[in-house]
């Protein structure tokens, strides 16, 4: 099965539970629209490269932290859109779960959605206890304290932020998960590979500002200069848009450095600059030149 | 250690990774708020009764299920507290979350105590991998996915709704996983503990429909009167008082029958009986006589 298959296929799993007798059916439509259709897939795509890298012995260890970290990912997302943070219309295209199923379905879908990751996780654990209790945690910390996605998303709540550790937390803790996840999954040391997600969410969350600022939002799907109505911490209002796009330059040049030495190595660097230009296309990239 | 102090440990320990560098200090300050000071810990409760019933072998394992389910429990009113929903402005006799946090950090200070509810359950995977294992389940089923109390609270956006199911749901499953996952933090069969659960959920969530119609809003510590309100189903509404009074008397005495023999049955009636008085004093049970 190839990778975009094979990810869809365990959030297709993962979202059955919907399915079962006594599951509300707007529940459960709330939640299938913040997971479907399918995003860019990054942190499952990435989980899979890592673990493809190490081997990937165990592919139902694999395939639950994919599917784990993607679900989180959305419920995230359904949360961040709701009208207390960013009152975004539209997500990937279409509207935001809260405008097509209301403020409480959209609160109830992301705690579901929460929930199901690791219910997840759960049912993998007796295929190989000690693999999956690390995933467990790597998984669950990367969302939770003391610096996980929804610690990050609460710097917005304070006075004082610094903009690295807010970014490193709202974004860069997943992606570090994801690819920690996918070396664990496979029995591989994960430490090399905490560099190399936590570059790549570096890298992401600066795509992300300077698509706030230059995006069509046509193109990307969702709100663009969100950031500066509402005064959210940004790397392109903190270095300008030129900054912004030579830092961002600099970190996948570092991203690509941080690739352990692995038989994947150059499937992953082919990874990575593919997904460098989808995030920031050369023609904002000449924007800076 | 006494069954109280042991659950607030648990809840401290739980909550200080909430204390280490990188946490936002306003969630860490709106997650305590969520949990302290002491509601009646009922779930806690049940699950170190029932492990202790069956042996209480492994008290680490005890000790997360039981701060996980408060967890979750303290997660799903901070949630069900928002404006979107009940809009309460207080709860255990001091302000609701949304209301001494603002509703960002209500809605993020909910996801972080569900998602500190499974690390903390992470890391006892390793204690005894194949009860982690059957826990993890448990918990994360009763919360999520189809029948958990994030399903039953979804029942609320739904125009066509089963009662039964709806109270099963929202309060039942819970009170069924901390019976359940007792007796499985204990290795004993987890199966004979699950009527129990399920009958005392049930005859919780009609006391507290009865609450809701009579008590003094100063007395239980959150508003009263929100169920005809917000025309929530209710067994006040469905039975009248006097019915759902004899309703619960009936419930309690299903609750004891269905307590299995075991060494700690005798503790166990004396827990039912002196909750059932706490839920619906004496006086109130008069009204109906």
């Amino acid at each position: 099965m190839d990778v975009a298959r094979r990810i869809e296929q365990g959030l297709i799993n993962a979202l059955a539970l919907a399915d079962l007798p006594g599951c509300p059916p707007k529940l459960a439509a709330a939640m299938r629209h913040g997971v479907f259709p399918a995003g860019a897939r990054v942190r499952p795509r990435l989980v899979l490269a890592v673990a493809a890298a190490c081997g990937d012995d165990t592919p139902a260890l694999t395939d639950a932290a994919a599917t784990a970290i993607e679900l989180l990912h959305c419920a995230s997302l359904v949360h961040d859109d709701l009208p207390c943070f960013d009152d975004a219309a539209t997500r990937r295209g279409k509207p935001s779960v809260h405008r097509a199923f209301g403020e409480r379905l959209a609160v109830l879908s992301g705690d579901a959605l929460i929930v199901l990751a690791f219910q997840v996780m759960a049912g993998v654990v007796p295929v190989r206890p000690e693999r999956a209790a690390a995933l467990l945690l790597t998984v669950s910390r990367s969302v939770g304290l003391p610096r996980g996605i929804v610690a990050g998303q609460a710097w917005e709540c304070e006075s004082r932020v610094s903009l690295v550790e807010y970014q490193r937390e709202k974004t860069g803790s997943l992606f570090e998960a994801a690819t920690v996840a996918g070396a664990e999954a496979a029995g591989a040391p994960a430490h090399p590979w905490r560099l190399f997600g936590e570059k790549l969410g570096e890298a992401y969350q600066v795509a992300d500002d300077i698509r706030d600022v230059v995006a069509d939002p046509a193109l990307i799907g969702k709100p663009v200069g969100r950031d500066v109505a509402l005064a959210r911490p940004s790397s392109a209002r903190e270095l300008g848009l030129e900054g912004a796009v030579r830092h961002f330059e600099q970190l996948v040049a570092q991203v690509v450095a941080s690739i352990p030495a692995c038989p994947g190595a150059m499937a992953l660097r082919e990874l990575v600059a593919l997904e460098a230009d989808r995030l920031v296309p050369s023609e904002i990239m000449a924007l800076a030149a």
